[in-house]
């Protein structure tokens, strides 16, 4: 799939903030790819197709996620925030025919994370986090971060997500701790 | 095994102020039973003996996770500050003859948590960490909480103990992650 031909697709999909939020992910993307030797074409397309059905229902999210083969049903056991990101994977590969492996698992870990991340997984992860239309306490320090160590900017991603959630008394998704706990030390060894 | 037992075998074992904790915990441990319908013996001695392998050194405690059939390695790639709880019911089950699986896992999971903790085994984990020795910022909100539901304090101590590792940038052992998964939201459900 053209990146041009998935622009077009999300820009129908999408209510404008969102739609203009993937453009700056996959933007982003692209840069990050360039800075750590990721495939950028890959990095765009990911970038720009990973919320592709933030705005479905839950019902349908669901029903994604349960009627694919290779997806794990225990996001249906945690908040619906987690849901549209392996469901948008399930979507891209069967309706948008996006059979790239690389591409899908960027979309699926979008949002979690996980552990022994890929380095285009990280990129779309972070992507997410840092593209230039985010703006909450700490996104600095993580683009920041982001300009010289892709692990460390994903680690500190990490730490104030699973950090956000504690202070809110929420659970946490197993993959994202796992992320974290993978990720402890290691944020100047890549 | 009876209590004077236990306490005069701790005696033994450990310094003046690990052998004063084991008090606390033991009386702390007996006084939760009490309030929160667990049996107070298996309480008292759970507390006496939760920390009875303190101070051996690592490769005896590596040996005794080893040689147990029923206890994880797991451990053993974490913190060796966790390494005392499974060695110490493996000794103590090994060594003392104390056969009673609801002491022995109380003790195996006093310092880490589990999900789905017997009541037995929140008591342990609770009196640990809020028996009267114990002085740091938030014992006593621990403590309070305590007064009332256990499932609230343990949640509590689960909380801080979590967010104290993230601030500290330290990995945190997968059972004290689900066991404060498990416990979102049920503090007021006991």
């Amino acid at each position: 799939m053209k990146i041009e031909e998935a622009q077009s697709t999300i820009r129908e999909m999408l209510p404008d903030k969102r739609y203009r939020h993937s453009l700056g992910v996959s933007e982003t993307a692209g840069k990050l790819a360039a800075r750590f030797g990721a495939d950028v074409d890959k990095a765009r397309l990911a970038g720009m197709l990973h919320d592709i059905v933030k705005y479905f229902p839950d019902k349908k999210l669901k029903q994604l996620i349960e009627q694919h083969p290779n997806i794990s049903n225990e996001y249906l056991s945690y908040s619906n925030n987690l849901w549209h990101a392996p469901a948008g994977a399930a979507y891209v590969e069967q309706t948008l025919g996006v059979k790239d492996r690389d591409i899908l698992n960027a979309i699926i870990y979008h949002t979690t994370g996980k552990k022994d991340m890929t380095r285009l997984e990280k990129i779309i992860f972070l992507a997410d986090y840092i593209e230039p239309g985010r703006d909450f306490p700490g996104v600095e320090d993580v683009r920041k971060a982001a300009e010289n160590s892709l692990d460390e900017a994903v680690f500190e991603e990490l730490w104030r997500t699973i950090t956000h959630l504690l202070d809110q008394h929420q659970r946490v998704y197993p993959d994202t701790f796992f992320a974290y706990n993978d990720l402890v030390g290691s944020q100047n060894n890549q």
